[in-house]
């Protein structure tokens, strides 16, 4: 029995940051830098995991993980849905840093039959691709436009071949200089579920995303710079009913008088805790996942807000107000 | 707040009948009838629910329920799968008991964007349909056919339209002599989750569904018998969160000695549980559903059986042998 | 034999005037006014066919036509697209003359099976919908918003059910003030493939679209005023059969000297050309469509543009400036 | 100008033959064996171009050709579909001659989004895949199953990516002992649109198929053999442009009584052909194809006899008796 996968899980960095600093018992955690500003009610956060000891505390890669959390974002209002395509495609665009020429492929993760796991697919569909416009009809191509592929290699996944298989030949034929990687996560919280977007240099963890991606996509299996843009779509249901248990037995310890509780939950350690979970969702397990039943409207939603900010930072020449008219 | 929302849910009479007999302390509910055999690994259970005090008791509507329980489904067999077919198509002949000129409208419920929710639309796909070619070209139809409509309003839905007042339009227009309405489930139990087909004579059910259907389809909202094919897909997330604290609390009932445990959980009622699972599920709330991750293969298939069964229970003409002929 | 689905099909009443004036050896066509004007490129033509005399020459039903045409809508230019859009919205507001409280149901025809025939369930897709809001969340709807309603039936159409059936029973349910119904059109010619749009306040016609939709939907059939919006996809192949002969004809007209040609087709009449393409294209004969092979992004933009269009002139509060914002 | 693509054209080898022989004034072509059989209804050609003089004259790749001509499948009949898949699985069985161990990767060519086009990843979408059960799941195979991966690269293609950049990577890195590449094809004939299935050891040659591929999937650029199938799903414009001509011609030399005709189409060569078929063409030109209305249902019966087929062909512990139950 793998009991590692009974654990709570975040595919977020500042989620993991909280866990850890919680754990650490406080919000400092050495190693890891961290900076947060507000903006239009978008709580952005900049952090740095700088070491093998940052990394280690948090589980997390060494590397920069930016992430936009707008909770608002839940109750599709259009205009707020705007400002967040605009701050997220600026910021982007400052942590791509791409030279002029560089070429770029967006690869979508996922499968787009499982709707929770359709927001790669979905932000390729949309995405503005250029690079057969350079290959084939140069003369077209105006100023101010770079090469940009796009690959949804999921439905390929499920089809016998494995995502990073298919990738890594891709990789290898087209060459390009930067590989942008666009997959739905798991999160802690409720809260963040469609609302939180992560960006970060350090590529696809093997593990992570909706769908439990087998192997990592990064500089060291790709041999080019990935960076990942994610965002939560799903809960565990693991980490519901560990929070479940946790909440349930903080309501006892608040209601029982005296050190009773103390006696009683003495026992109950993680790994009981794992057992429990185990047998409560058996038989489907680890596999299961908690998502909202409008999750096609969110998905729709976050998907464009995503792919307009990739044509807005990869394409000098879009701007926020043409953006719309490269949407596909 | 809308309490019973954060009740334990379950679309299936087989649960409602297990939950009501656990609370009545056996097995026997006044006005409800059950019989159950078994056949190549399927557990079929004929209930019927004869008088208003068994519809109270079971929270389920007067009528007959016939259920197919198959845990094996689980892992995905083609012989089995075949098996399935095989007893739903029979069985569901059996229960239709149609007259040879009736025509039929199938309404495929649910919306094909979230993937759970997509079985009455995948249904619909996949059937033999006719009705068109007893309209335009009746000397193609040959013996043994009845007239076959088929709609999937869901994604109407979607689009500012209830579901009940499209399928009352085309009722009325097309006039058929029965419809058979399938819809997607919440199931009580995760092991429910795709290996349970319930066929029901009482139509569909305000509030069922993955979706939460907001109206009934029944002889009483559209003037003609509905039968309700359904299948879970989801649990509830209530009803994860439900099951997790009572797990827990019968785990320190089991393991705390003496009659401490009973001054413990003294106090903690049905609602305080119940507010318990609202703050655990905010924001979210009521809306969350539980389901594979492998969702959409699942779907396909027992998409697959049903439609199977139903081209086969429809018209004399077509049998098991060639049944895969007919599939769309 | 219907030698009738063997001639010249046009569904833009724009084509129609042109084939009646060279037929009537002129440009003016009794009982019909015409008007053109040139805006940034697109064409607008303002036809009114005002009596039936007029409507028998053109073969096309008494009411108002407004066209646009842009022959540069091939290039994929955005910016081009974006004018396109706007000029559609503002012209398509004036058209409908809407009330303030006044109700919508955008109707979507076409399979979206086939590519081709899939704009009007491509532009119900797009659509900003709000119907629901207005019945159960009327608190959240902003001022300057109407209830607008989409269906898509077409996909019902191909399961054993007529779409009119559906749409009828749907308005009576519903009770909109106006219908908009969204077709693709079949042009005469191959220049306004995917290049035209077409606003009329006759509804749909029997027989048009590419799919040959059955029975009309107009004021007539459905009780309610009905605006048809359409955009021609593809052109017959008898069309391309008939303009094949007559240019060759044409060709050896002005290559031959002498009256020997006129001898030559003195008998080639309209008839035996009807029997001429009957067995040139048989066996699939009247139901073949030409179609250019990248009908699918041409198909995408076009419905963007009818989309946004419509969203801008149903609602006073969207403007084309955050238009984008609620294309779906 | 290339005046080339203003050529009739078919990719079925079948017609290039007759094509030829016509020209050479009679039906045996050199370096070329054709035997024909017949069997309940299927016609049944097997073609070998044996050497470059051979290719030269038919304008095909030396190899062998296998085509099923079923004029009836175009009636929509369920049990001539049935026979279809059972003789072309066998046939097919016998022309792969695959090792015991072999493993295979099937491509399903095409744009999902162009109806006619979409042939090769309907397959692969119905398709049974085992490579992924092989590798994770080794004790769950049973007797009788070879590794079969599926990809559709074709929505890649559209992405910027050419398919066969995609291909030769996935290739490279799971390397199959063989590629099965399948494609929708034009035909020169109506009648052969839909009705008939070439199969070839040739592989996919550049410019064939609806969509014009750019290059070849064959030995030489994968460096595995490939064995294409096809189908016709379209005509070019240009050809039916031809026929039209063609068939116009004739029918004026057959009516006019003397030498006129010869003087009068003396100077009409083919290049004067070809350029008023791309007057009569433009502004669309060679990139027109003409299909069936009902493409979709076509379509979608013609991919599950070849996905059914290869099922049956590609693992011995399935029979026809059973291959419903793994078509997906």
């Amino acid at each position: 029995m793998d009991w590692n996968s009974y654990s709570i899980r975040t595919d977020l960095a500042l989620e993991a940051h909280q866990l850890a600093g919680v754990e650490q018992g406080g919000t400092e955690i050495p190693g890891v830098d961290v900076e947060q500003t507000d903006e239009s009610g978008i709580h952005i956060s900049r952090m740095h995991i700088k070491d093998m000891n940052g990394s280690r505390i948090m589980n997390k890669m060494m590397g920069h993980y930016l992430t936009f959390d707008v909770p608002e974002l839940r109750y599709k209002d259009p205009e707020l849905q705007h400002k967040v395509a605009e701050v997220f495609a600026r910021e982007l665009k400052g942590f791509l840093r791409l030279r002029e020429k560089d070429s770029v492929l967006v690869v979508g993760l996922g499968n787009w039959n499982v709707t929770p796991d359709a927001l790669g697919p979905l932000v390729v569909e949309k995405l503005f691709v250029t690079r057969h416009l350079f290959l084939h009809m140069p003369d077209v191509v105006k100023e101010g436009f770079r090469p940009v592929a796009a690959v949804a290699p999921g439905v390929l996944g499920i089809t016998g071949v494995e995502t990073s298989e298919i990738v890594k030949g891709i990789v290898e034929h087209i060459q390009p200089d930067l590989v942008i990687a666009i997959d739905a996560l798991a999160s802690r919280s409720l809260e963040r579920v469609n609302t939180t977007i992560q960006i970060t240099d350090t590529g696809i963890t093997p593990g992570a995303g909706v769908g439990n991606r087998r192997k990592g996509l990064n500089i060291q299996t790709l041999g080019v710079p990935v960076v990942a843009i994610g965002v939560p779509t799903v809960v565990d249901a693991v980490t519901i009913a560990h929070d479940t248990i946790d909440l349930l037995i903080q309501r006892i310890e608040r209601d029982v008088p005296g050190n009773t509780c103390a006696q009683l939950f003495e026992n109950f350690t993680e790994q009981e805790k794992k057992q429990l979970i185990h047998e409560l969702l058996q038989p489907l397990g680890q596999n299961l996942m908690v998502t909202p039943k409008e999750i096609d409207t969110f998905i729709e939603d976050i998907a464009s807000v995503v792919a307009n900010g990739l044509n807005v930072a990869l394409h000098d020449a879009i701007t926020m107000e043409d953006a719309a008219m490269y949407l596909q």
